[in-house]
This record gives C-alpha cells, structure tokens and sequence, in this order.
C-alpha cells in the first residue's frame, strides 16, 4: 500500500514538517509490545489543534485512506497496527490542559495529555484523577480502550469518568457528545459510545474528566498468603462486607519471583495483595481493621503497611514494576500480555483453573490483576523464536478466554478487542455484534476510522 | 390510525386475552402526567416473556407498525404516547426477579419489576438498588429514560447501574449487550447506547444491576436556610469538601408550602436542605461534623436529625410528598414538570435567575431537586384552561432551559427528551444530533420503535 498523492500533497500543506513518511517513524508508529506482528502506516501526521484533525480527516476521507488514531503507542492488542495502511494520526502533540474546575471537579484537555503529566499538573489543586492504566498513557488512549486500572474498584473506569468527549467523524465534522453538566438524560449516550470504540468511529480531540479530591489519608498494604485462595477468598470477602477499597491487587508467586530479581527486592514469593484505603484518618483506621481480621483468618501474614507519600510508593514498588520485572526477568522470550474479567463470584475458580492450565503447559506466565473488579492479567512468556511454544502459548491464551466467557465473564477487562480479539467478542457477544456492525457502518460507512479493530472487515 | 388487520391477527394469536384494542385501556396507556396531549395506541399486548416480546415485535415489524415499549407510565416528557399509533407493549406483567447474586452484588430482573419491589424482595439479603426517582417506576422504564433520583451524588444513575440488557432489536433479534462481569473493554458499550435511548433503538427484556450492601448508620437530616444561596453554598462546599453524601435534596420556600398545606406539616417555608448520611457509625459521625459546620456557616438553622428507619421516613416525609404535594396544592392547575442540570459551580446563578424569572412571570412554580449533582426540577402550574397562562409556562420553560444550555448544562438531567424536547437537543448538542440520527437509521430503519421521540422524524 502507499499513500495517494493528492492525500499525501494535502497533508504536506497542512502540516508541513509535521507530516512524515519516514521509515523510521513510521515502523515506530507501527510497532506496539503485542505479540502481533508490527503494521506500519504509510505515514504519520502531528496534529496540534482539533482543526488540523478535522483537515487532515477530511484530507484522507477524499481518498478513502484510512485513518489510526495514536496517544502513546502502549494499547497491548495490536491496536494502533495500521492493517490496511494509510496515515497514523499521532496525537502527543495535542497535550494542553485547557481548564481545571475546581469547582466542579473537572477538567478539559486534549487527547495527548499523559496521565502522570495531567496529576503533576493538579497536584497544587488537592484533585487528582484516578485512572491508572499500566502505563503511562495519553488520557486520549484511554478513553479509546475503555481503560481502567489499580483504582477502579473505587473509581470507576474510563467509562465513569469520562464527562464528555470532543470527537472528529470520518466526514469530517467536530462533535461534542455532552455538556459539562454532570449528568444527563439527552439523547444517546455518545460519550459512552465512542469510549471503548478503539478509533473506529473517530478521532477523539479533548477529553473532559472527572476529577476527586485527594483523601486526607492514604495508607497502603501488603499481605503474604499460604494460597492464592486465601488472597482471593480475602478479596471477595472485603468487597462483600462493603470496605471501600481504593486498590485491591494480586500478584502471584511467579509475578513476586520476577520483581525480586529485577528489582533486588526480597519480598515472600507467595500469592500477595497490595492493598490501599482511601479517606479520613478514622475512616481508613476502621477500613484497615475489617480487611485486617479478613486477611488474617484467610492465612494473610507479614503485613506491612506504609502511609507517607515515599513509603508508600516504595510498598507498592513490586505492582508498579511488575510488568516490566516479568519482562526484563522472562529474556529471550516473546511476551503475550492478555486480561479477562469474570464476576467475583467466579474469580477463584477462574484462577484455580488457570493456575493449573499454566502449570500443564509448562510456559512461564505470571499473573497478576485488579482482583477487586474481577479482572486478571496473564504475561505468558515464549522462547524467542520457538513456535511450538508461542502455539503453546496461544492454545493457553485461548483456552483462558473460553473458561471466562463461560464464566459469563469478558474476553477482555481494560485492554480492548484491538485485532486480537475480534473472534472472541462474537463468541462472548453474538447477536450483539452485528449490532456494532451496523453502528460502525452508519458512523464510518467508508470504514476508513483503525479498520480491522474490535469487527472483522465489513464487507 | 388502525391496526393493520394482519398485525392484529398475529398478536391475537400470540396473546390471546393480552391483546387488546379496548378504547379505555388505550386511553390510559397513551395517558401521562405530562402537559401533553394524550395519545393513545391502537391497540395494547401485555407480554410476559422475551419470547412472546420478539413475537409481538416480528408481527409489528412485518407491516411497520410502530412499537411504544411501556413500563409504569411515570415519564414525564409524554415518551410513552404513541404519535403515530400502533402498538404499546405495556411490560408491567414481566415482573419477574430470576437471581440475586449475593457474591458479586448484582441482580437479574425481567423490566417490568418496579423498584420499591426489588428493594423488597431484597430487605433479607442486607442488600439495596438505590435509584428512586420519584415515582415507583419499572427498572426497565428508568433504565430507557436513565433515570436517577436523590442518592445519584452517591451511587450515581441507571447509567453507572446496569450492568447488562437484553433488548429485542425492531428486527426481533434477541441481543445480550454484555456479560455479567464488572467491568469489560469488549467492543462498543451497548448497555450504555441502549439506556436512555427511551424505547427508540429497541424494547427492553431483562436488565441486570448493581446491588450495594445497606450501610451500617444511615443518618438523615433536615436543615432550613435564610436565603436559597446559603443553602446551595452549603451543598458546594459539602461536595467540593468531598463528604460523600448519599442524599442532598433542596427544597424552596414554595415547595414547602405545598407540603405544609397538603401533608398538615409545619416546616419553616423557608429554602431547605434534606441530607442522608451512609457509613459506618464512625463515618457517618465525620460527615455530619462536617456538613454540620458548612451549613451553620451559611444561616443553616431547625437542624432536625434520624437514625431509626422509621423517623428518617417522617423527617424525609415532606421531601417524598414533594411533587404530589404540589400537584394537590396547585388545584385547579395543569402542571409542567421540567429538569435541567448544570455545572454546580453555575448552580447558584441558575436558580438565582429563575427565581427571579418565575416572580417576574406571576406563576407558582416550586423547585426542587437533586442539588448535589447540580439538577433541579420546576412543577410550572399554569391555570386549567387559561392559554395565557400555558403560553407563559411555556416561556418560562423556554427560558430556563435556554439558561441552563447556556452554562454548559443540560436540558434534561433525568426526565429524557421524550417528545417534548426534541427541538432543546439541537440546541444542546448541536452536530451530535445527526449521529444520533444515523445510529437510530442504522438500528430501526424503518422507525417502528417509539417514532417521534428524541429525534425529530427521520424522513
């Protein structure tokens, strides 16, 4: 594929140098920590203001080039590969915080603002803004993929927090799904419609996000236990009882084994939560006390607990390195990140059964996961270049999606359906997805908006 | 407008005495307490299954006769009048609740349960559904109008609270929209397109929700105020403080009034906050300090407080009378009951400019609403049969919603668009419109699903 000339001329003079074909750039736009093969765009454009994504759409849709709309580049199932090639609309540079409302606890930004950079930039205001995907990634992106996080438990998920969006259509024109107001019963929840929809139906160019004051005491936890039941049996049990928990994570053994090694930790390599208690001083005090008596009947031991800023960041270090640890631990192979999302009610069985899933394969593949929600991740590891092992790994991967499925649980919690997953989402779905086809067909008719994501190509 | 014969064949066959064409249980199935017109059906099925539903559906479809899904008729925007007659689907007799799961907190019922019967049937589980507009309407009608109520500031609206659907689509498909798991990132988010779609996109079959466990103090409390400001100051500040109140309802002077006369209460007719606490006893204890000295500082005076289940009912008596109270008081009056939510930070200005719009116009018009979350209600009464009056409710309305628009809020908080709002959508949302247009194209091309509401007519 290459780019038509009248398309890549119309670029040129809109963007300038800010319009690239470049090799280079390109197969970096293209590439992404999924196990699929890299798909580069034939070109890429940095847009910095909504009329420039309006002019460049429009400059595509004459030719009907498609369109893959780009934050940070961390989405794990192939979600920005350009399938069908065209030009990759990378939105990093659209990364102003227009205005923070204090009052109204929310705030506007563009879509290429990160997430780390939107609470530097609050952090004077005593607001934050929960959601904490993995990575570091634009809050653009994470609207894409419906992402979630450590402290949806408490906070809700993108589909929460997002207020309402600024969306550029494949035609070409600029639409606000809501208003400011914080609830509303106007029409179809467009909002709602485009977060999750993984660039299909457009191009998002602002974001306005719920933001939460900043609790008077955080305090953060970690529990060793015997078994993983015990660590799920506790989580279940906190969530029932009502302890509104801010973070509730798991990491099993093989997870803990990787970050002590990457991180010349020496943390018990046990099935472990990280836990963390939002609220006032005496709020969080009787919160601790309930999940305390919980984990210690459930065979949880050595607590340690942390309160200060640096203290907790330090307890927590093993979660927030916990992927790359499994990474830089697991070299020499080719990773495949997956998560799925089953009721609570299922989750130790959904472990139980996966756990011994793993153990029959003999694969690397540590898990770890949002245990509050439900929802776990697998990192299954496969020698470099060993395609009976990555065969391996995909028969786990696939056995994994059918056992939550029929769970009545989700082929996916927070990454997305991207190219991985379009043959899963029919299986957890059905009639619901000719549905999708028929909404993706009236607002993308040309099918020029990431084609080949979350629907198998229309025609 | 009649029946096509052949369409009434099919539902005789179908519901034998649950198909009706009686001009009387028309009449009142085409009948709200809106200040529009009645419009009754051709004819009137009272389905008790999905089954029968996708029956009925496929025999409407064949002829294009239209389809008003009809739950407890309580909406307020005429959404249940059928425009173009046809067949209502009153859903009342599927009442059916198949499961509670304890474990993951969620529930599965038929649409037509209403919501005082969940709670109900739920008291022995220790467990609640909080969403209560005012009347005691069907969950799949306050799931098609997305509705809230007054513990939304806390537990948010059927928007954050149903966790699935299953919808007959207009061509008699049966759709699931999403699995039972907590959170998931699979595809479009159909569950949210279908609520607050009003009966447009399809008819409702079955919804699953959110349950939350029934705090261990439940405390209420009622407190009037000098001057409305001082009241609304009282709720910013209590909300920016991030007290996670359960309930923060306002009442004027004149609302007051009504209850007064109609419930033989003596309140101070004065502008008055209702509050309810939820936590434990330890929680609940920090809040009230809080609020307490937020609302003393702003006039707040006659602080009344409840803890037993039974005087909560009789302190929040005034609060629940609320609209009927208004309704018997404004005797010999049509009502025009509106919503509109705004930003909270432009609150107070939005109800201090109607205030003074409603004294300029002569007409008793009570407020009161769901102020945490920036939403305030109207019940304009226009004297029965004088135009003049009617015109300048009229106008009133116009007004406020235009104000409300104009500082980025919404034309309806709770009510949805129905018939009466159609042109304010325009207004409010502007190029969205046409999407939404284009999603209804897509799923009921031949507009058989509740024509003529949210959308002006397609052709």
């Amino acid at each position: 594929m290459s780019l038509a000339q009248e398309t890549a001329a119309a670029l040129q003079k809109i963007f300038n140098d800010r319009f690239t074909t470049s090799r280079g750039i390109c197969a970096e736009h293209g590439t992404d920590i999924s196990h699929f093969e890299p798909q580069p765009p034939d070109a890429v454009v940095f847009p910095e203001t909504t009329e420039e994504v309006r002019a460049a759409v429009k400059a595509c849709a004459a030719t009907g080039t498609p369109i893959v709309p780009y934050g940070a580049g961390t989405s794990l199932e192939g979600n920005i590969h350009a399938l069908k090639g065209g030009v990759t609309f990378d939105l990093s540079r659209m990364d102003k915080i227009f205005s923070v409302n204090q009052e109204d606890l929310d705030v506007v930004v563009q879509p290429g603002v990160r997430r780390v950079q939107l609470n530097e930039y609050l952090r004077d205001t005593g607001l934050f803004f929960p959601i904490d995907p993995g990575a570091d990634a634009t809050l653009g992106g994470m609207a894409s993929t419906r992402a979630s996080g450590t402290n949806a438990v408490r906070y809700g998920t993108m589909k929460e927090n997002v207020l309402s969006l600024e969306v550029v259509t494949p035609s070409g024109e600029i639409v606000r799904t809501s208003r400011r107001a914080r609830k509303s019963s106007a029409g179809y929840d467009l909002t709602r419609l485009y977060v999750g929809s993984e660039g299909t139906l457009g191009v998002i160019t602002e974001v306005t996000l719920k933001l939460y004051g900043i609790p008077e005491t955080i305090l953060s936890a970690v529990c060793a236990f015997d078994t993983f039941e015990g660590a799920i049996q506790s989580v279940i049990e906190t969530i029932q009882i009502g302890v509104p928990l801010a973070r509730i994570e798991f990491l099993d053994e093989d997870t803990i084994k990787a970050v002590n090694h990457v991180s010349k930790l020496s943390l018990a390599e046990k099935p472990t939560l990280f836990l963390e208690f939002h609220g006032t001083a005496h709020a969080v005090d009787e919160q601790v006390k309930t999940a305390k008596e919980i984990m210690t009947a459930n065979s949880g031991k050595n607590f340690q607990w942390a309160e200060k800023a640096e203290e907790r960041t330090a307890l927590w270090q093993a979660r927030h390195d916990a992927a790359l640890s499994i990474s830089a631990y697991a070299t020499g192979t080719r990773q495949w990140w997956t998560d799925v999302c089953v009721p609570i009610s299922k989750l130790a069985a959904c472990i139980a059964e996966t756990k011994k899933d793993i153990r029959a394969t003999g694969l690397f593949a540590p898990m770890l996961g949002h245990v509050g929600d439900g929802n776990f991740h697998l990192g299954i590891c496969a020698k470099d270049g060993d395609e009976e092992e990555f065969k391996k790994a995909d028969a786990l991967h696939h056995r994994l999606i059918q056992r939550a499925v029929s769970m009545d649980g989700t082929s996916t919690g927070e990454h997305g359906i991207g190219r991985g997953k379009i043959e899963y989402l029919e299986e957890e779905l059905g009639a619901a997805v000719p549905i999708m086809r028929s909404v993706k067909r009236a607002l993308d008719p040309e099918n020029i908006m990431n084609p080949g994501k979350i629907l198998k190509p229309l025609q």
